[in-house]
C-alpha cells in the first residue's frame, strides 16, 4: 500500500466540531438552536438505524431533533399533510424523509412537497436546479462530503480530470455539479459507458457510486490518482456475517492511487456529518443571516 | 469536405411543420390556440430581430403572440409585476423575457419569477432541476435543436463518448444533462480544462459552445466525430460587413468529421423552431392533456 489512507472518521469529527461552534453561535444570535425533524415509515431495520445516528448527530451538535415516527400502513395523502405542517413549523429548519417509502406512496411526490430551503437532503428538483444553475442550493449529503475530502486533499480542483462513475440522482449527478463548480473537467460514467477500465485511467480524480462490490480494479487507476469510493456493499464471508466493501478493490487501488477512502470508515461517516452542516445552514438562510463560515 | 453537412435550415423546417400539425391538433381539443407573449426591454438591434423572428414563427404555426415593449428605463418591480400578470393570464402559455435585460434589473430575480410550467427558456432553477433530475421539465431551446440533430443522424446515442465544451446555464450545462440523460458517457469541458485537444480528439459526439471564432481545429476531431457547432461569432472582413463563423473551424473539421453543423444555417434555425414546440408542449401539460407525440 502506498495511497495515503483518507480518514473520514477524523475529517466527520473535525466537522461535527465546527458545526457545534456554529450551532452555538446561531443559538447566540437567533436566540433558538436549529431544528431537524425527521420521518420514519414503517419498521426497516437499516432505515431505523440510519434515523438514530442521525438523530443521535443532532443532538450532539446542539440542535434540536423531532422524529416523528409512523406506521407503514400511512397513507400518502396523510404523509404529505405531516410533511406540510413541517413546512410551516418555524421550529423545523431541516426536513428528512428517510428513504425508501413503502411502495403505496409515491417518493417523489413526498420530496417535491418539501418546502425546498428545509429540505436538507438536498433532494428536491429546486434544489438540484439551483445547484445545477448555481445558486444558492441545499446539496445531498454525500457528493458534499466527497467534495469536502477532496478538497482537503488536493486544495483546488480546478482543471484537474474528474471521473464520476454512477449517474444517480442522490450521488453521481449532483457529484458531477459540485466538481463542475469548482472547475474540473467533469466526465459521467455509468452502465452504458463503453470501456469504462480506459475512461477511468485518465482520472486524476476518481469518485465510484456504482454499488458494485469491487467492480474498479487496481489497474483502471492513473498513478496518483485520488479515488473517492462512495460504495456500501455487504458480500458474504465464511462466517456468514457478511463483511462490507465499497465499489474499488481497495488493496489493488491502494498500490497506485495517491489516496483512498476506505469502506468502512470513508465517506460514509462524512455523510451524516453533513447532513448536520446542512441543517445549520438552512436555520442561517430562515434566519436571514449570512452562512456559517468555514462549512 | 468528406463530412456531411447537417442541415439545420431543413430540420428547423421539418419540425415547425410538426410543430404546426400539433398546434392545429391542440385548437381542436383544446378550443383555443396555444399563446407565447415575449418581452423587450430596451431598443437592442440584435434582441429586436430575435423577438421579431419568434413572433413570426409563432404566428406561423398558428400561435397566438403577444408582444409587450418597454422602455429600458422601467424598474424591476414594473417588470416582475408583468410577469406576474402574464403567469396569471389563461390565454399566455409561455413566457419569454429577452436577455440581456439592462443592468438596473436582475434577470435572475426575472427569470425566477416567470412560472415554472410557462417558462419556455427552460432557464428557470425549477425546469434546470426537473432536468437534472429526470423529471418532465422546460428545456432550454439550443440545446434541444442540438439533441434533435445529433438524434437525427446517429439514431441511438447511448455510450457515444460525447464532449460539450462550454459549460453555461443556457447551453453547455443543459445539454451535458440531455446527452447523459440519453446514456452517452459526457465530458464537460471549459477554460479551466487542460488539453482541450487531447479531450475533444476522444469524442464521438462533440458540441463546441464557447464563443470563441475558429477555436476547435480539424486536427482535435476524431475521424468520423458528428460536431455540432453552436457557437455564432461575428469576424472582420475586409468589405467591412463581418462575417459569421461558429467555434468550430469548419473547413477542416469537414474534412475529418462524418456530419458537422454549419454556422450560420445549423443550430441557430433550430432554436426558433424548439421555442415553438415548448410552448406547444407547455399548452398541452397547462391543459392536462399528454405531451404532443414526435416533437
Ligand atoms: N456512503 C454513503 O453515505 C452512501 C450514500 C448513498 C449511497 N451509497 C452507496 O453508493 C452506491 C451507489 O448508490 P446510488 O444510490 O447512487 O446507486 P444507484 O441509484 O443504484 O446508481 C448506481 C449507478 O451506477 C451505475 N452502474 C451500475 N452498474 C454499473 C456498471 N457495471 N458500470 C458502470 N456503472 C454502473 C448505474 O448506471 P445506470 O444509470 O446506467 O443504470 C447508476 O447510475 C451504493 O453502493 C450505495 O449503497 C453510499
Ligand atoms: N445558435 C444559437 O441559437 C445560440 C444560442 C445561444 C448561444 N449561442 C452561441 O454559443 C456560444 C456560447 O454561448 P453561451 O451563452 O453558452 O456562452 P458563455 O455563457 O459565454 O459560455 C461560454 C463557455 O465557454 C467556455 N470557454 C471560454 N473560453 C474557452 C476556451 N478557451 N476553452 C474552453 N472553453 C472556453 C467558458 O468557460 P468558463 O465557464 O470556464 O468561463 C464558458 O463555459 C456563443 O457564441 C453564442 O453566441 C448560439
Amino acid at each position: 500500500m502506498t495511497a495515503r489512507r483518507i480518514d473520514g472518521k477524523a475529517a466527520a469529527a473535525a466537522l461535527r466540531e465546527r458545526v457545534a461552534a456554529g450551532v452555538a453561535a446561531f443559538r447566540a444570535k437567533a436566540g433558538r438552536a436549529p431544528g431537524l425533524a425527521t420521518v420514519l415509515v414503517g419498521e426497516d431495520p437499516a432505515s431505523a438505524v440510519y434515523i438514530r445516528s442521525k438523530n443521535r448527530a443532532t443532538a450532539e451538535a446542539g440542535m434540536e431533533s423531532f422524529h416523528h415516527q409512523l406506521p407503514d400502513t400511512i397513507s400518502e395523502a396523510e404523509l404529505l399533510d405531516l410533511v406540510g405542517r413541517l413546512n410551516a413549523d418555524p421550529a423545523v429548519d431541516g426536513i428528512l424523509v428517510q428513504l425508501p417509502l413503502p411502495g403505496h406512496i409515491d417518493a417523489s411526490r413526498v420530496i417535491e412537497t418539501i418546502e425546498p430551503s428545509k429540505d436538507v437532503d438536498g433532494f428536491h428538483a429546486m434544489n438540484a436546479g439551483r445547484l445545477a444553475t448555481g445558486l444558492p442550493a441545499m446539496v445531498p449529503c454525500t457528493p458534499l462530503g466527497c467534495l469536502q475530502m477532496l478538497k482537503d486533499e488536493l486544495g483546488s480542483l480546478s482543471g484537474a480530470n474528474a471521473v464520476v462513475i454512477g449517474r444517480s440522482n442522490i450521488v453521481g449527478k449532483p457529484m458531477a455539479q459540485l466538481l463542475l463548480g469548482e472547475s474540473a473537467t467533469v466526465t459521467i460514467a455509468h452502465s452504458r459507458t463503453r470501456d469504462l477500465p480506459d475512461v477511468v485511467r485518465r482520472a486524476d480524480v476518481v469518485v465510484a457510486a456504482v454499488g458494485r462490490p469491487e467492480m474498479v480494479r487496481g489497474d483502471w487507476i492513473k498513478p496518483g490518482a485520488i479515488v473517492i469510493d462512495v460504495g456500501i456493499n455487504r458480500v458474504p464471508t465464511d462466517d456468514g456475517k457478511g463483511r462490507l466493501v465499497g465499489d474499488v478493490a481497495f488493496d489493488e487501488a491502494a498500490e497506485v492511487a495517491a489516496a483512498i477512502t476506505p469502506v468502512p470508515g470513508g465517506v460514509g461517516p462524512m455523510t451524516i456529518a453533513m447532513l448536520m452542516r446542512n441543517t445549520l445552514v438552512a436555520a442561517h438562510r430562515r434566519a436571514g443571516l449570512n452562512d456559517p463560515e468555514g462549512l
